[in-house]
């Protein structure tokens, strides 16, 4: 059991605390908003900080990027014994100023690392203590880290069942462009583009821009923290994609002049080379998927009637792990995706299809 | 009951006739790919096109972007008395190549549509009945067409649950190039900077990056002819976001040389800008994005308990917009958010706690 104490109760902070409890520790909570802090101990994530609790072993930062450097430092002084770490999605900028501000000796007790399992959505209540299940946990160590730090923070990032990677904070900024940050950025310019957009032209959205704009939802805030602190190794991709995007846009320009093939060319490539680019990823959550069966059931949109398809399901003693409602307009009807392990799939489909609702294999 | 041929049996095409088969239609079916044909008559899709078959009513062209206009052309003239439609994805191209080798009383004949239902996958096998339920489908008359034609199609639509939507064939192409085209070119520039990276980095990827890039897997014949078809108006939408690419660049070297708090504010209304044209795209199949309040419940993960939950849902006389499940790892315990009106959402809150729910505002 270890004692941590979670500077930080949003969306990470409080994971971090419903995961490390789950597994065992004991967590201490402090946020500079008391709301904050209650909340997330009334979701799960440990109890808030007191003046007379005892000393924590190990202090995680969860704070924005701008400000991570900062609590960093006064964490390493008000706790000089404790290992000290940070969550923060950018790791060099915040080394750097660590190392102008913090004494060797002091230093030698901050790993700086990331989980990669971020949401959208931010807040306490968006926070889920299997967030970091199987995701990647990329610690950093600096040349003056005390090797039992680095176990530490390991220790606590595998203790929440996240598969720890272990990479330098400039090999790490440059990863996280291109697999997060320039993604964030192409996610921003193509919905930008949506806003003047008629409200006819807008009713054709289909899953592919949904897909595509999903993250384009995120807080401003947090993301300019992020693309500035990352800015260097950010600007080096998107000048490179900026390049083939200019690329097509003479090949556009030729075809609609004059239906050029060389252009076609230009095109048939681009779309090729993203297709190698996306099989390079390598399967969610970078582990085997748990490979639950989904079944879809034909809700009549009435007041009760779902209530009366929980009822049902839980009659016939099957456990959901997950479920979605979709929507079918002017139908009268909804569509309940219910996920369940796949031994308990045709059961339930049998039991639910004699009750009346109609269900398919989803 | 419609007598329907439809011409090509790839994904649209063999859901097209699963979906007019269980509407009570006769659906015959032909491809230049006899394997093809067979493939989707077996999944139940309709029969194949005999010499003797009596001639069909609709013509339904599921054909390449390229040949359509030929296939569409040959379909006039095969079937003298039937209405004939395409599905592609462009239209006005289409419509021109037809207006310049078919005559105008043929061409009463032919009405462009576009049902907005593509999956990265294609193929007959990755055909579904359920494909065009609540999904909008574009039908694009142009001046010389018949209504009886566009009415006949139009019913096709509904029938196979789809919304239907009348656009002419440009205003038509300049939509679906922003939402739809657009986000494909994007979706294949992210992800082909994704070829040259080291196995470590890619290990980070998470589900931002697979989201912004699932579309990126699309077949690139296909989408070499729906940009090429549809080059101006994707070209146009394509300057504008490579302008704002153009501005982030500039605002990260800024930022990387002297760390300019104009260079951050140039990041901020980028986000931001993409959060407002995100926010515009309407809510899930088609309607418009209410304002759904949410309220997330801790829900005991032990059977029976959801249900209770949505019993005493029901008993508060709450309708419910939506349901999500989370799962807290180890805690024993799940998060239901609950999307209700927001006018209904203190109502059910008060109703839950005097039952005995631990519920936050979501």
């Amino acid at each position: 059991m270890t004692r941590l104490l979670v500077l930080g109760t949003g969306l990470l902070g409080t994971s971090i605390g419903l995961a490390a409890r789950a597994a065992g520790h004991q967590v201490l909570l402090s946020d500079p908003s008391p709301t904050a802090v209650a909340l997330a101990a009334d979701l799960g994530a440990g109890q808030a900080l007191t003046g007379d609790a005892p000393a924590p072993q190990v202090v995680v930062v969860a704070a924005p990027p701008d400000v991570t450097a900062a609590v960093v430092q006064k964490a390493l002084a008000d706790y000089p014994d404790a290992v000290v770490t940070d969550v923060a999605s950018v790791k060099q900028s915040i080394l750097s100023d660590l190392e102008s501000a913090v004494a060797a000796d002091q230093l030698r007790r901050y790993v700086g690392s990331h989980p990669m399992a971020g949401r959208e959505r931010s807040g306490a209540v968006s926070a889920r203590g299997d967030l970091f299940v199987g995701r990647s946990w990329v610690i950093c160590p600096h040349p003056g880290c005390d090797p039992a730090a680095v176990q530490a923070v390991t220790a606590l990032a595998t203790d929440l069942r996240a598969q720890v990677t272990t990479l330098t904070p400039i090999a790490h900024d440059a990863a996280v462009a291109a697999v997060s940050h320039v993604p964030q950025v192409a996610a921003s310019l193509v919905a930008a583009r949506l806003a003047e957009l008629g409200d006819e032209a807008l009713a054709l959205s289909g899953q592919g821009v949904r897909d595509v704009t999903r993250i384009a939802a995120s807080d401003p805030m947090l993301w300019t923290q992020i693309l500035a602190g990352n800015a260097a190794e950010v600007l080096a991709v998107l000048d490179a994609l900026a390049g083939d995007l200019d690329q097509v846009r003479s090949a556009l320009r030729q075809v609609s002049e004059d239906g050029s093939a060389g252009g076609r060319g230009t095109l048939a490539r681009t779309v090729a080379a993203g297709q190698l680019g996306q099989s390079r990823i390598p399967g969610k959550h970078g582990g085997p998927q748990t490979p639950y069966a989904s079944l879809v059931v034909l809700v009549p949109d009435e007041p009760g009637r779902l209530a009366a398809l929980f009822a049902d399901i839980g009659r016939a003693g099957v456990n959901l792990e997950d479920v979605r409602m979709d929507h079918v307009e002017g139908a009268d009807v909804g569509l309940a995706e219910v996920w369940v392990l796949p031994a308990a799939a045709p059961v339930l489909e049998q039991a639910l299809a004699a009750s009346g609702w109609r269900v398919h294999q989803g």
